[in-house]
């Protein structure tokens, strides 16, 4: 066990996902932060704002580039965020000084890193929406083979009248499908880019700063964002709730499996069953009391990404620190329910 | 102070909304119940599923019957719902008992409390967003009128580079736009009927259930649902979280408000301000200081909804009786803080 | 249905308890704010710091009058707490204005409703520890009545070696032992009395400051405070927590009840059972549903008193409102379980 | 960035606390079941339950064997436990299989893996005290110093009457020296060893199992336990409590030095200030930024050792398994805050 299951080597087979992990590591946020100064170069050397030679060296550097997280430490434990000793970092990678200089011309730490935190959550959507469509087949294959299989339905604890297995299954797919409409419906508020600079006005960008954010979020395949983010949190705080209700739909079923794995109902066996240290024959509900666990994780960190909506002025550490200690878990409590 | 300000003759003023309070009373919740079961006998006496002349007595005793809430109150602590108490009071409002039998017919509990709460939601949202369109228009004109106030942005805390009042108006306004196109988007998934009976087969509804329940769901005015909701709860979840992230944005508001009138800074007055016991000159920032505790509420009221959504089997009482503890509540904070 | 159950004439005999609503309703708070300003005032007299006749003016007038709580909700919306408009309105109730000139002097709002609250918890306290040793009690005649009636042990969800059930209850009484002792340890740091005056210095109250703070915390039976605790909330958190833990404790009775209710199970009843609209023969688990929802609910309001405890300097009214959005109901919420 | 700061190269030099981490590791918690494990067989040695010469094998193999977490994750994953697969992996490391056999004699899994959690939570508290006495030693002579530093109250965010530096130094530590009283008040409650076998009745263990239960919690330092706590889990949400308020007591510390440092203020210092990438004049409050967030962080993740009260019979899975998601983050975010 380390802080969470997530990062231990013991418990991560059983209560992460690996592919959403690999979004939320320090090389992967190192490397998103890359791709974003890179765009921003690129863009800014397209459009004439900084000279192509410096752009093209700064793209270089961030395909080849590699940087130790351990060496960003002492800088991101004395600013409170790590982009001011990541831009000193990256601007050593680029071979020329006069060039390297251009770096992160104009943004603001809350432009990379918000923007590098876009870009992963894009991918995690992706894989979220690929399980949920996988899930989704499974259940409607499950809910056909099943539909006459009788079964008593249980309300508030009591057998009541009879239904099917196969409807059960089919109540288990309906939030999934309404989740993968809601996430569909908040992917253009939630992914787009992020360059405002220091106090939101895009001062520093100039006159050509539309054009310029536009061109940048292009690359990135991002949306555009006329308005800065950086103190309106709420597409991340959609996120969150999105994400915590997703899990809570595959608590449901992990509910439901548990209860009908009990050795009273008997009805079902919870997938793959534990064994136990001194009762071998036994058969627990391990993947059911995972969603549970998950769901009821997800709904208390998903609160915290509102909290941080009430963000003062034009940026607010404490709310944004409050945005890492929470969403990265969140992902991986999601995708790990997903899987 | 009662159990919570909205409840209370002191601080409802301050802390409550009057069109919303009025939606989450016990006559109103008797009246809309009322208004269901009439939907059901009407729309069941037009498929000649009752007789016309129970459809029309059931109607007629709708309009007229007045239900004391407290004769309620035992039949509920006994049942733990209370519509088995209000089916056996309406009826006997219903001058014939032989049509009375047939009010209910074929519905349960959960069909009649949950539309009938739906049916209040769908007028909550319409109050949330005439109230939103005219917050809107009040800081587009404030935006306009203020967009060359120069002040400086300030970030984690400290003066930065400058920014406008105008400028920071539009930020606060952004969020309340998303907010309107999130309501308009899950309004569909939420604003649904439920008819589908004890277990959720809409078994005692026979062949006819799907055309009925189209048929209420259309004298409603809400949408269909073919399959049951009972223990299929995103739909609250999302409204949930949708109205705490609403009053978050209000709270960032308030917030920033709060901030701009302190005594160090000045540059605004928190609308009619606050007295104080034993300093008559100090302005206290009394509408801030709400939208900042409101956020807050919601938020910790809202993840109840996340877990009433790990409901088990077709009907979870436990799950059920959650979100009554949480969700009017909820709605009052939200439209509090819209106000 | 009002904004909580605990207000509601159709459902608070379910989801409430009359004796602790008795102290959270408006005219209890007026009444216990009434309480205050005469122990402060005959404490003044006591003390020679102010007439005598002006003490035993407002001790009649705090033994006598009857104050609407209507008539303080404009003057509460205005300053956003109650006290300026109670003390201007219990001013008009004491004959003679010279003498009524004398109430509230040097206290400051925050010291007459925080030491008002604090009265009321002490009862609230009382009448737990009286439920606590009641269940107690009931608990320890169950567990001799059944020590050997055997009974499956289930560890997750699944049959396990014998136990028995009056070991099961036994269990269930060792966190409400505990219970006790907490509560015995925090009471001291809970019930202290407030009255340190508008910047928490005492200064209107002069030299003898600390005097009259002991001699009114003796009239009103509780402790001495030193230090003012406007703004320093760990009391009330601590509270906080220990009423949800405590209906968390009751939550474990109800969930095990609950699963022993089971129709699959069918080893308890789960006390006076509920019916059902449609089915007449089910006897529902309503004591159970209600422990485990009242144990959530509790939770969710206890994070928010955490919260509060970041008030800023030496008041921050956006912290103490959340308060009075949470604390009361959840006082309320930890009485039903108890109950 | 991993899926918390707690574990990121990056960022755990800022958001984390060293010595509480190296509790919270796989290595620590395997050294830990390894400890549990020999205090278990050796107290059964010397209560001649198990052979001597098993005892001290078994003693032997737990100071030298080096378990590799990865070698424990198929298990675990299969198990939803880490325990099985460590006591067979720990087997091997006993010289003779026919001693080996005699390990985890009479355990159950969670036996081994809650006293293993109790032996570093005692760690935890030590750490904390230690930190908590040095922080009120510091305050304490700060506020000595400054107890003539006048400085204006602030209430309600306005300007009020005087004050000093001094004293608002004086109410930083009142809720700390209420910490270290309830932890002293708590420890006992939580601090003790769990030997209770399969079903909690002890069985496998015989008659002995009050004589060898109070010895190896003898052995290891901690208090006796009566009766099994496997789903009696308020010691846990107890401790859960008192970190998130501990961490809120430093977070009002951090709401206030970050007010007071704010350019309109500028009355102090926010420690060694942070440095921004594009104006690096500014002085950032990095240290309360993070002290709010931290506190906000705990406040949400204590409140699922609440919910995990709620295990259900005499083990709950999904309960439990909410635990390890919460609690180690929990713990370092508290020990990050009293850093």
């Amino acid at each position: 066990m380390t802080a969470t299951p997530f990062d231990s080597a013991v418990l991560r087979g059983h209560l992460s996902d690996a592919d959403a992990a690999a979004l939320f590591t320090d090389a992967a946020e190192i490397r998103a932060m890359m791709l974003v100064e890179a765009a921003l170069a690129e863009a800014q050397g397209a459009l004439g704002l900084i000279p192509a030679e410096a752009a093209e060296a700064i793209g270089r550097a961030a395909r080849e580039a590699v940087i130790d997280p351990a060496e960003l430490a002492e800088g991101t434990a004395a600013a409170g965020v790590v982009v001011p000793a990541f831009v000193e970092r990256f601007r050593r990678a680029v071979a020329d000084p006069a060039q390297a200089a251009w770096l992160h011309h104009g943004a603001t730490s809350q432009d990379i890193l918000d923007t590098a935190l876009v870009l992963r959550l894009k991918r995690l959507l992706e894989q979220l929406e690929a399980r949920q469509r996988a899930t989704l087949g499974a259940l409607a294959a499950a809910a056909r083979r099943w539909r006459d299989l009788p079964m008593a339905a249980r309300t508030r604890g009591q057998a009541a009248t009879p239904t099917s297995f196969g409807a059960r299954i089919a109540l288990w797919g309906a939030p999934l499908l309404r989740s993968l409409d809601r996430q569909a419906q908040l992917a253009p508020r939630l992914l787009v880019v992020s360059l405002h600079g220091a106090a939101g006005t895009s001062a520093a960008l100039g006159e050509a700063a539309p054009a310029l954010r536009a061109r940048m979020a292009a690359r990135l395949g991002l949306g555009d964002a006329p308005l800065p983010w950086h103190a309106a949190r709420d597409g991340l705080a959609e996120l969150a709730s999105h994400l915590a209700i997703l899990t809570a739909a595959h608590g449901k079923m992990g509910r439901d499996l548990l209860e009908l794995a009990r050795s009273e109902a008997g009805e079902a066996r919870a997938g793959a069953a534990g064994g136990s240290s001194t009762m071998p024959h036994k058969r627990n509900p391990v993947g059911p009391e995972a969603l549970i666990a998950l769901a009821r994780h997800a709904s208390r960190l998903s609160g915290a990404l509102q909290e941080a909506m009430l963000a003062e002025h034009e940026r607010d550490g404490a709310a944004w620190t409050l945005e890492w200690l929470s969403l990265p878990q969140l992902c991986l409590t999601a995708a790990a329910s997903a899987r």
